[in-house]
């Protein structure tokens, strides 16, 4: 039976740009990390390190329209300052995914260029120094459509999968599933953030105990992100 | 620090129409279960217990469109044989939440009548039973706009916070934080799911470990279903 255990990852000093998150978590939690675990990352942490950070004006409190129209494909919807748009990367999310809470006064944090370069990584870089195979998600907080409050979803990954496809699966009665192709590295994303909090200066958490068969090259973009052929919404 | 554990509840047996899910769990898990446990218990459940299922030919293998419409006050997109609709709840999903898989040929689940009801029942029978509290989610399997893959989400909550409102919240540096209403049941039926599979038999899953504070008097009616005016994408 599974069993799943969670616990965040303290200790992790204000990042800078140019920082190996890889060695931050090891000199943080590597005595506590194994094989088989999945360590979830947020995004913002990513975004700091990789320098993927604009400089907007030290009073603003809300994210200015034209730096999200920049980091656009598309703009889906308007409301007074709150855009949903279309990333580069074929996220929709409000803003871009920019991000003006805890960062210093005068920049915002943009999205990783490619959040599943940002997992592998992490997930070579925590190898190389502590000969541990883990599954990598860097996590977001998105709002959805028709459900008020927001949750945390994957938007890259290494390491585990990002949707386990259960097409072939009989159900309990032994017909075929139709629900059948479940996201699981959202799923983590969310149980992450369980112990995470918003404001808590947790930028990382262990999930302990997932099945070995989800343990494999995988990358949200490939996986998750709907093309917009596929897509009733856009 | 928050430590999560999650684990999934066993044994129990194919659930009938006027079963007792509180009766259910105790007998399998009674002596597992602790006070500021959330109990996570699937829609499919709730519904066969609670007799919500409607005959359809044993032949079909997809939902009948009609009866979707039946459990539907608005359809907002249909591509074949999938519809995506609004429920006399307010959730919005793929046909209306009604399932073929996981029930004997011949009949379909229809969503509980007031999930948040159920999740009430189901908490106050544990409590009767084993003379504990505990939180009750009860979770469903969503698809979602623009990306692919199901997680599941709450429809029914009692006894744990369907959103936590951070809005006073300062963050790590000190400012107002932004992404403040945090869907926190959601992410308990997504954490949930990871240990429950689609077609494993296991109905329930136990989180443990949840901060006290979210262990208060909640709905997910109330705090998570968005009324249309608010609404971008309806």
């Amino acid at each position: 039976m599974t069993r799943l255990e969670i616990f965040g990852v303290e200790g992790i000093a204000e990042v800078q740009p140019g920082d190996r998150l890889a060695d931050l978590l090891a000199a943080a939690a590597g005595d506590r990390l194994r094989s088989g675990d999945v360590v979830v990352v947020t995004q913002k942490v990513v975004s700091k390190a990789e320098g993927r950070m604009a400089e907007v004006d030290p009073a603003e409190i809300r994210v200015p329209p034209e730096l999200v129209e920049a980091e656009s494909v598309r703009v889906l919807r308007r409301r007074g300052p709150l855009l949903v748009s279309e990333t580069r990367h074929g996220f929709v999310c409000a803003n871009a995914g920019i991000d003006l809470s805890n960062v210093a006064a005068g920049l915002a944090t943009l999205l990783p260029v490619d959040a599943d370069r940002s997992a592998r990584r992490i997930r070579d870089g925590l190898r190389a120094r502590l000969a541990i195979d883990v599954g990598v998600v860097v996590s977001d907080t998105f709002g959805r459509p028709w459900r008020r409050g927001v949750a945390d979803v994957a938007i890259g990954c290494a390491g585990v999968a990002a949707v386990l496809d259960l097409r072939e699966t009989p159900d309990a009665m032994g017909r075929p599933l139709h629900v059948t192709e479940v996201a699981v590295a959202d799923e983590l994303a969310a149980a992450a953030e369980l112990v995470m909090g918003k404001a808590s200066g947790v930028p990382a958490a262990v999930v302990r105990g997932v099945p070995r068969a989800w343990l494999r090259e995988a990358s949200v973009r490939a996986e998750i992100v709907r093309s917009p052929a596929e897509d009733l919404f856009r």
